[in-house]
């Protein structure tokens, strides 16, 4: 049974953590570490998981970690990296889900979240955790950088255009993402007010939004070279779910038929990404609580129109940290999953 | 052309106060009073009022108010209190939307309010403006108490059933009461914040809501004797809408038909209160952004099951609010309302 | 492993039921029986299933029934009872989440659902299969009519109150219950469609929901006696929970204190019911896709007012059938539902 | 007073005109003509109307066509034409708000919607009544096609741009659009059901929506060249509002701050387009109920980003076709609007 701790059980992510583990046969919670001086208990924080969960919440900073074969970092970006080093040094391997340790350098770091790193050297130690792209490094590793929920549905989403050629080099691409809620953390902002965000959508951090590092870092390692992609994010009235569009221009001509085998082809093996032939498309609801990502082509004159969905608290989360576990522990990898 | 100032255009009912009134062909908003050390453009506080309102809010507390004829006070309950004494010094009638003066005693404001009240001379004075039931007393004051919006939908499904003894006196009512998120204001609050109320319905303040004392005063006043009433909100993820069911234990046997008379002669006259006499139930939609109560009565056995809708923020608040300043000045009461 | 089918998996209970029987350790899904000519594959109807089951949907009335342990029927109401006899007849066990078998009676059936039952004999072969309330009578049977989602939450809300005598014996309980829409079913209808109900709620069939009978014959169960209760379901804008308020007269005097031990007392043993004995108080959200019912009580002058919820697809409908389906088979109770 | 008739009002575009004209100071309908046997009285269509319109709905096709000034025609495309020239004979100016004169040429009517134009004549004499851009042309009509919900946001989002040679020339232009559900109307669909289209967004018509022609014919007229738009439309979970993002490649460098000036500039004069020249980013709640178009734009490298937000129903269909009214009619343009 492997022994699995929580840091930052009370968020968004942090829950669907302890329900996704909850089911997995193989793994354990044995540890919940918040930032709370009353140390609660995790069911007066989250009422669903009542007389399913009885443990208490240690609090982190003062009570001392447990033996833990792996730990899961749900914490603010910024705030993980204070942890990881002292978990790493007593042999505890780590699935951060901040954004500590996604991008390989320590300036575009800086660049994208105004602080500096406190930890660049593990930086370069940490394997980017989109389990579908970069499995082999993930499997080795002893820290995994679990991705942003928009980089890991951009990623899937131009992958197969990206490493295969078939997107114009250098090519500007465009991405226009829309986010459930959710994604935007559990506290509470003017913003984020029900009756606000409500019966509305905007959009938001036009070209600036901090997942761009991550996404361009991506686009380039998968085309082999400096790929822009124009990242526009919108913030939708629902709870979960992230439908990213991506715009793609093509290399050459190819029909819909001919992007729909790129990526048939290109995910053929994967579980959890599910490429449609048909001629549907797909909606967030379809992966609901799944950590499926589903994607639809359509080749339009030269642009390739990419829609791909995940739910952004599972497979841009929780549900990809568990993978990348599975991973890690060499599980079957839908392990807790299915 | 009637000077109106809005002190608290900030908050929702703020907001429909200012649209309310751009459209009220015989009055004018010359004044707007916020706790707002910056003293901001209302419309940067109301991107929707961009273009339509070039006013700056004043300081409340710093600045001095204007000459007005009317002032709105639609800051929260015992922030009201410590200005209205100095706006009826000054000539300015005030229709006041929040809690503080609806209550006639200020021993029961005490009790539900939980804080002494500061001007409890007032409280005899003010009207209580829901307008259907006690023009009379409205049209010849200097204050008006807005009623609360949960009390406006209860007295209107109420009272012809209490003030004409179909219900048993003095048997026990309940009332079940569904409010959507707005009603709770603008600051950002945990149990507010989108992905929290969203998808998701609860009850709170069971028996304890602080519109309780209000509910009973006006239940008193109109069957003339104490008379219980059991109310319980509900919060469901919508901005707007108030939704009442009100059970009341009839005196002798009643039919729907004979009911739906009852209401339909009651409010015969009322431009506001619209009673289904057919076989439809309101819903709050019905009524959205209007100043209109739509009523639907069933008998069940010896119950009679009462219907009520309102939008919150319109009959329920600052729509209201202008229907007791058009009684106040004399003009059609229906007048920027239709 | 336990042979299931499903006829009517292309509703809401059906897909939950298939979801639920995937994660489920003892339990396979060998049969889909729906009524469309086509034999579509399952996840063409539904495409979150895509990936994770690939049968067709057979054809009901056409197709022969296979040998199965036991059969799901979550089709609507009338239709069910077509098939029972055949199933039984084959030795399946019969799990019906319709209406057709809840009901004692055939008279009682005739006045709510307005129409003759073709199958009374097996009225009172059915076990009722309000699991927490009725499990020894389960435990025989070989046909369980699945309760119906608003019985569920009323009958659970109500039953330490009625078996234990704490309400006025024959006294008038009312129950005030709000769904989200998906307990009406996948059709469209006008009503239904997304701008007519989103942002509203409305109150339906006062009085005189076809729920009503089977709520009232639980409520005698329960009492020993006739008990009047007055049910009046409310429509809200989101997919899925009922939460029910329940105004029960008690017959002596109570403290809240003293109901939240009746309560916690009578579910002692309980794993989906969570008595809430601290000061909270249920939302749908807190059991969203769980088993759970959520329950609170308070004392209100002579009045207890309890609030239940429940997710209305699982313990309203597949998760207690597959509780049932558990109860049947003689397995944990929670198997594939935690 | 402007004699108005309403052809098609039991839709929602028919309600809001009913709306903003109760509203109008110059306008009165004298007129509701329905494809409904039953003549129905519009308050049993829209319960909201109870108590402020009486009249009765017309038998189209039946009855005859009283004297009006104008005719809003705001049925379904294909069915529009076949009352147009009936109306125009007897002297009547239509602002049609179906989309069966938007187009200049039948063979692209064609191709678009999949039908023979049955009126190809007045497809040269209709004005294209998108108000700010082609105001000199409507001002003389008797025909006014007025535009469709996307293709307005989408007109005035590159109206500075196109016009002003800002955009490369002959450039692919993407449009990602985003639509709340009464866009797609008030017939019930199995996508559009409440369960379906809550908590979920998806794209449709990838590249193939029928609005597609009439984006491009606006593009073309603005540019004086043809210009390639990709359009992608969205559906989102809300009633109400269109937010198109227009992701359009510059001719040369331009900062954020000089588009800002570009479109302030281009729209200074017109009370209904405004511009964000703040921090800023409109969101649909900002135009609610309102006929606005409020747009902000961003520099992304060589990539202007404009983001622009309207009410599809006022702005997007009835709000306008009442400014097109008021231009017929040489009205103040924001009669009834404001």
């Amino acid at each position: 049974m492997i022994r699995a701790g929580i840091l930052g059980p009370t968020g968004y992510a942090g829950l669907e953590l302890i329900k996704i583990l909850l089911r997995h046969p193989e793994a354990q919670v044995v540890y919940l570490g918040a930032r709370r001086e009353e140390r609660p208990a995790i069911d007066a924080i989250w009422p669903i998981l009542r007389g399913r969960v009885e443990q208490r919440c240690a609090l982190l900073d003062k009570d001392p970690f447990p033996a833990m074969d792996v730990a899961f970092i749900a914490l603010p970006h910024t705030v993980a990296m204070n942890y990881v080093p002292r978990l790493l040094a007593q042999g505890t391997k780590v699935v951060d889900i901040s954004a500590d340790y996604r991008l390989k350098d320590a300036a575009t770091y800086r660049k994208w979240y105004k602080v500096e790193h406190t930890d660049p050297g593990n930086l370069g130690v940490a394997a980017y955790g989109l389990c579908e792209l970069f499995r082999a490094q993930i499997a080795g590793a002893s820290l995994v950088a679990n991705p942003g929920c928009y980089p890991t549905a951009v990623a899937l989403a131009l992958a197969p255009l990206l490493s295969g050629g078939g997107a114009t080099p250098g090519g500007q691409i465009i991405v226009d993402a829309k986010s459930g809620v959710s994604g935007a953390g559990r506290d509470p902002k003017p913003e984020l007010h029900f009756p606000e965000a409500n019966e509305s959508i905007t959009a938001y951090k036009v070209g600036v939004h901090q997942h761009t590092g991550e996404i361009l870092q991506t686009a380039a390692a998968l085309a082999g070279r400096e790929t822009p992609v124009l990242f526009v994010p919108h913030l939708i009235p629902m709870d979960r779910g992230i439908l990213a569009t991506a715009y793609v221009p093509l290399a050459g001509e190819m029909t819909t038929e001919e992007l729909k085998k790129l990526y048939a082809d290109f995910y053929g093996g994967e579980r959890f990404v599910r490429v449609r032939t048909d001629d549907g498309i797909p909606a967030t609801k379809h992966v609901f609580n799944t950590n499926c990502c589903d994607i639809a082509v359509r080749a339009v004159g030269r642009t390739a129109v990419v829609v791909a969905c995940i739910d952004n608290l599972i497979k841009g989360a929780s549900g990809q940290a568990v993978q990348n576990m599975n991973i890690l522990f060499n599980l079957d990898e839908a392990s807790g999953l299915a």
